[in-house]
């Protein structure tokens, strides 16, 4: 029977990843967004609470990438009924780990689950994306693509082609530490806006080819020598309070690669197995720290889950216990 | 016993192939240089003769590609003897067919069965890339790679990482077509130099990561939206007569993908199997005509063979067979 109410969580994702800037993207196994959505009969999408560890979002469905890819979604689906969405944030906003974007995807999981015949996963990125578009200003995909189908992902313009899932070894781990500072994408993608030189293009096509390459031959050497940026670091490095401190203390601690997740403040490490990666972890949160910034740190497979319809709503809260701020 | 004098072959190869600029190159089935290498005792490299379908080129060792290979060769190998070269060249200059690498290639790999101990091919390709560097001011490996090799092939700076080969479905065929003009590889280089957008390299490294994906998957679809090239074409497209046309005449004959084969003046067209290929080359050819311009056209798969040695040095003129002239 047709459910009158669903509860969807999507993770938090971790994009750009050195050389993939707009393009890659994996997600995470802690952080969470979760919608909670009812069919209503008003021909419309309204929100109707928004709790958690953010509150001062758009409470306009227009405005708000959960709404607007419901009015996405009920747009192209011709649908006669509306929707009323409760978003419950465990996603921290302008952290660069794919909050706005894990928002809009739990909200459409969740309210596949209420249409008369619900869609494969798969048909519901281009929602999400409208979603996430009200954000970022325009339809990117690698936040999207991991939260809504989970894993490690090439997310194309949707012009190109369909996203598709690449390779992740099932030893390679992320630590992804989150200071309390907050870095609006908008600054951030400002400091990207002078052009840039073939050379430098050159060198970054060398590192994803590398990333690419490694990826799926499962070969540590050559992520390693993938996971270098020369283009979009080092122009946002200076955003970032503590950035060069926390990057030595992942490569110190055996990281593959450290680089910004999405557009920042985030830093993550990538590290051959677990318990590399929970020391690479702490190390940098201390460095963070010592920076003068509390940080969060996250500990995941680069293989993360998908985004799911979730039974008991009580789980929304996991994902707290599992970041440890510390200060 | 060891042999006092060894000939060797080295394809032609098209290089940068759309998105892989600098990066990406694959050895054709069709023109060759050939090199025939005798050990001498003078601690020297000479150049004793050039053949074939160039012949104006240095004749300084320290200039030509084979002989600055060479003398990179005796130098980190310390050899007490030396090498006298003979080079018969079948493959045009300037033509953005990876000539000045096929010569450097043929000569280490003829220069190798002389040695009292021969290396592994692998272990040839940095003194083929310093020859190179004397004919492109750097040590690049998309041309030599591919040529030493053979097959599809990423060639990562130096430093970075060894060249890998890349899956190359079985069914891909390439279309090159060279028109007898000359377009310097310094006067490509210089309308590469203006600055890029950031965007532009977005959509670049999105359409690497689908041509890299495509060809790891055999996906057709996926190779097709990777042959886009949106830095590099755009600036060089005007330098070669014709090019809009005889881009267009491989897509209108079905082709995945079309673009500049190096530095050009060349153009390549990816094709699925042979017949294809044929049509389509015959189309592009056909183009370059009607732009006023004879042109040679080469059918070759684009998993191309690798340099050997040759024991009739006679086969020199097979590749003459294969390119067939049109005006």
């Amino acid at each position: 029977m047709r459910p009158e109410q669903a509860t969807a969580f999507a993770p938090a994702s971790s994009a750009n990843l050195g050389p993939g800037f707009d393009l890659l993207g994996h997600s995470l196994d802690g952080w969470r967004d979760h919608a909670t959505v009812q069919r209503i009969d008003a021909p419309e999408v309204r929100i109707e609470a928004i709790e958690g560890v953010v509150t001062a979002l758009p409470a306009r469905a227009e405005d708000n990438t959960a709404g607007a890819a419901l009015i996405s979604m009920r747009k192209a689906l011709n649908l006669p009924f509306g929707f009323s969405v409760r978003l419950k944030k465990g996603i921290p906003l302008g952290s660069g780990l794919g909050g706005s974007a894990a928002s809009a995807v739990a909200a459409v999981v969740a309210a596949n689950a209420l249409l008369d015949t619900p869609l494969p996963h798969a048909a519901l990125y281009t929602y999400a994306l409208d979603g996430e578009a009200v954000a970022s200003g325009s339809r990117h995909g690698d936040n999207i693509a991991p939260s809504l189908l989970g894993g490690l992902i090439a997310a194309f313009k949707p012009e190109l082609a369909e996203p598709i899932h690449l390779a992740a070894p099932e030893w390679l781990y992320t630590a992804v530490v989150h200071p309390a500072v907050v870095l609006e994408t908008k600054v951030a993608r400002a400091a990207l806006s002078a052009p840039y030189a073939l050379a430098d293009f050159v060198q970054q096509s060398h590192h994803l080819a590398a990333l690419l390459m490694g990826l799926q031959r499962g070969d540590e050497a050559l992520i390693r020598q993938g996971l270098g940026d020369v283009l979009v670091e080092p122009r946002r490095a200076a955003l970032i309070p503590g950035f060069a401190q926390v990057k030595q203390a992942a490569l110190a601690a055996g990281a593959l690669g450290a680089s910004i997740s999405g557009a920042g403040p985030s830093v993550f490490g990538w590290f051959v197995g677990r318990e590399n990666a929970a020391r690479g972890g702490a190390a940098m949160q201390e460095a963070f720290v010592k920076s003068g910034h509390a940080a969060s740190v996250l500990i995941s497979p680069v293989a993360g889950p998908a985004a799911a319809l979730v039974t008991t709503p009580d789980t929304a809260n996991t994902a707290t216990l599992v970041a440890q701020a510390k200060d």
